[in-house]
């Protein structure tokens, strides 16, 4: 067992519902279970950079934030210890202040550190922990696109913001009998644009992994219009890759547009665009997010105690287990295009464009 | 009481919920209290214009569309029977075939009709009426802009999907630091973007009514970074006047981008926007839109019954009541900038860049 | 204009959602408008009781908490100053205290007060007017049963909930014919059975304003059969009066599982009961109830910084009003058996078992 | 491959959000995928009893089912066919009719069966299928209590609405300084109590799996009283064992009434109880269960399409299999005392009344 007293909390990167169960989580584990003191380091690894901004998590300041959106401690996409960008003469240059950070970490007495966050901050936890910083790490990616972990929080609750907004279109786009398409997240994987699309019932899904052409959703819509369904919804990835003859219709806006502009421009049907941006990010957690949240921050702690550092909690088989950070980050997990989901899909008549 | 035995039903223009709500309570009440017929009209009047697209509306066919958005009978923005686009030797022209509309509606022994629909469903509804047809309208508009009823159906489902939106970024805007402009439906008036950013909790709210500039909305946002609030919460309708110096700044895309691009230049904040669509017409209709709903469709029946041609039924003072069509159209409800709900807002602090 | 500078705030009686968001508005515009210090009176007036336990009302205090149910002051049932139970003596004794809790609030420099409270509460706030307290008003029922005032906080949240409830309901009924009961909050009046039957989509609605029979029920159930719907729901009003055949099946029971008894009993349909109980007190308020409660907040403000004392805040006409606490409390607003909307809801089919 | 041309789908037992699900897909990807027939066989295997009340299931029948709570086929809990009650000779005889189901099956062409239930409906479908008819079965348990299966439809949804009710009665037992119970589902096993318990913040979880005491309880309350929390909420799974003290306060009563009432009897507080009841077995699907239900469907019909008779599709480790219907079916999932699931709430603060 590690004589750890005292930990740091910190949450880096875009929002994912969840965090705050993480952080509630750890802070009840580590005060009540191991009678250690918590930390919050405000704005990613800001509190530790301005240690002054640094605070005490009570079991007070974590009460009531287990439904709650966000994270109380503040995040940021920015400031990387590593590769600090700041302002010396009047000009940017980037500093190396993890010495700095570590010093000030050992300043408020902080033992050892969970960082919660998504590749970004587990690259910084990474070189902290080789550098001799205690560190656990908790996954965190709203695209669902990490291969170390089956699932992570945040995207059961991105699927029903998702679901929610294709039901609502659903009547909408049968009343009118338009073709709509719906942009969601997914910069690198289709995973959220596959799952609400199944749960939506949308009849095309167009994901980064599969390679599309206008033609066949046309075709998809015309077939549609032949069985008497004179609408279809389509939700498209962000992250797709138009082919080349969209790219130049592109005009600086959101793909979801571009595709839009297309089928209008193909099919002789009205198209109407709805681009759902950072509502995915937000909202009280889903159930299933808030107990998955909770089993991560209760098992990041747990590690700690065990010394197990250099580690990050993931989801496999249902089951809570550790895997070293090093081999956590940077693999992603693609939607396998001949795999059983995107097969579902088709069975179910969705088509991919291709 | 009239000699009705069979109604027809229509419904036009843009989605609300609420539409089924209508469209089941008249038919309901026309079988069940009156025992009249109800014929289907589909897709606005087309089925006038195709006879053979009406059918007929039984209590089975109504049957579970309470709680469900869209319209069973399928609407248009186009096909105005008095200026019909149609194709004549190649060439657009615009014909009046109401005496076709007319006459099909007889062949289908359709006594009266009840049309369901905003400005342009009424106006025709009364044109109709004006050359003989028993026609009683139900208002529709989700933007709330009529001012002949105080509150229209569809208007309270539509301010929960903002509200929730508007709660889903709150937590992301407070965790990251950043201003968000979240564009809301409302051509001509502020009503969706004051009520629900009112209950949202916004912190500027941009409506037609109220003239506005970017620097004063700026300055909103410094003063609440002065009381350590690090976040700005901005609601825009969509049907705000640009000030001259930011119409250049549009670049054809939604109004609320252009106010992102500029708080984004005149203030040293992060900003995103969100522009919410057609989400805000469709889903379940809210309670209190299914019971209006379910009063207007019962109310029409009844004033067919009595034989109260060319009313529209209305909204006032908590009652059901019947306005000339003629009188109701065409006139626009839009916020008082010194009534009592705009200076509610500036009351809890909200500005309106004013 | 008043001379206040510091006003306190009390929530007393049963929970309502929209209790927080009056004290958010009340404060915002107390501390923004009129600048004015706030002081919060924990669980109804017991915080005049033990002045220790008040605290100030500052904006960080009340920020973040309009999408909230429950009251951040705490509420109670008891603690009236004017006959406050106490042990003296080890015998239960009930004395006027209300000279002490005057004094109290004197002490905590406060000149004014709002309760916001049902008839309970407005009635101690009328008896500490007359004693020359400077009070204003606002009406908290979640019944909707207050006649000064057309609608409350809080009832339009509880119709959601209960809807939400009938619509779940409703697919499990229809796939396994059955009747379901539905118990739902109204003890005087029927207000919320009436007007979530309606949005439900419910077949039987028992309110206490209309008399029932049990085998007038179950010719409505033995009607639908008829129709080949294999399944009814039947909404009940807690406050209903059992007939007096039905007094004796009762078995201390909820009122709803007597009648599900006794249709059971007089039917050949399987039934289950369902008793809502205190979900319809809880959860976010809905987008209405926080406008409204946002208005009703400011108002009562507004009435203590005119000095207009004695009064309570009322919505008419879909506006905000000042009417006397003294003509206000006591009078029931019951439901209208021959009013608009039961006759609304007769005529789409639904029975009040009359 | 299997030479069918026309399959029969059937569900059986209670209610589960996701059997609309089930069907669609099945019926989807055997008419899309394998160009079969499919027959709807309503209310269990009523519908091979009565072959006339069987009817087609046609793309059009399924379209816009996938959102919907029940099952459009219809549900019972009874005509087991191998142990079918009736009456002959004014008595209630029991027969197997299975012969007769299977020639009545033949009769409509139907090929091969999908048996969507429980274990009830799961061992009828071993018996027809040891008896030669073609099935495969798809798991159906609210409960989450199946061996066999990591996960079944409806689990999530139910957990929704456990959590929202959890959420709803949190702030109004704090507001209350209330203790509140909350009877949910789980006959044999504590999933449901417990999931729903993690993700609404409860304090106290009892479940079937683990002995519990009023005296633990109670102190678990005093506990939270000394930290300042005056309320505390207890979520009871109705499958928990009464200790003997507590049997005889029981009147027939649900068991969250009784432990209400103890607990009531046995500290200082007031006590709310709140049975949830059947609102828990409907909704429309939550996403991950209208994905999981639509991913069951089409599995199902693979297999059916693959001649992998008796068999019933599962849930392991994120993908999906058969398993034998024979060993699959008679074992209970039950909740491990000293899991991960268990000991995570127990860090975060959670007592089990032990």
């Amino acid at each position: 067992m590690s004589d750890i007293r005292c930990i740091g909390i910190a949450t880096g990167g875009g929002d994912a519902p969840g965090l705050n169960a993480v952080i509630r989580a750890a802070t009840k584990a580590a005060i009540l279970k191991y009678k250690w003191k918590v930390i919050g380091i405000p704005d990613g690894f800001d509190g530790l950079i301005w240690p002054e901004k640094s605070f005490e998590l009570t079991l007070d300041k974590v009460s009531g934030i287990l439904p709650r959106g966000g994270t109380i401690l503040g995040t940021t996409n920015r400031g990387n210890p590593f590769k600090y960008k700041t302002e010396e003469n009047g000009k940017e240059v980037t500093r190396d202040i993890s010495d700095q950070v570590i010093a000030n970490a050992a300043k408020l007495g902080i033992d050892a550190i969970i960082t919660i966050g998504g590749d970004g901050s587990q690259k910084i936890g990474l070189e902290l922990f080789q550098k001799g910083v205690k560190i656990v790490g908790v996954p965190k990616t709203i695209d669902n696109d990490l291969s170390a972990t089956e699932l992570t929080f945040g995207f059961d609750t991105a699927i029903h913001t998702v679901t929610d907004a294709i039901d609502k279109i659903h009547t909408t786009a049968a009343s009118h009998h338009r073709v709509f398409v719906i942009e969601v997240m997914g910069r690198d994987c289709g995973w959220i644009a596959l799952a609400a699309g199944i749960a939506g019932g949308a009849h095309v899904i167009l994901i980064p992994e599969i390679p599309f052409s206008i033609k066949a959703i046309c075709e998809s819509i015309a077939e549609r219009e032949k069985l008497g369904k004179h609408f279809t919804i389509v939700v498209v990835a962000e992250g797709i890759k138009l082919p080349q003859e969209l790219k130049q219709m592109s005009r600086g806006w959101p793909v979801g547009n571009t595709i839009g502009d297309a089928i209008g421009l193909f099919s002789n049907k009205e198209v109407r665009v709805s681009v759902l941006g950072h509502i995915q990010r937000g909202g009280s957690p889903s159930p299933y997010d808030r107990v998955l949240a909770t089993r991560f921050g209760v098992a990041a702690v747990d590690l700690l105690a065990e010394g197990a550092f250099g580690k990050m909690v993931a989801l496999r088989a249902a089951s809570i287990v550790a895997v070293d950070i090093a081999r956590a980050i940077g693999h992603l997990k693609t939607v396998d295009p001949d795999g059983e989901l995107v097969s579902t899909a088709r069975a179910v008549g969705i088509g991919f464009g291709d």
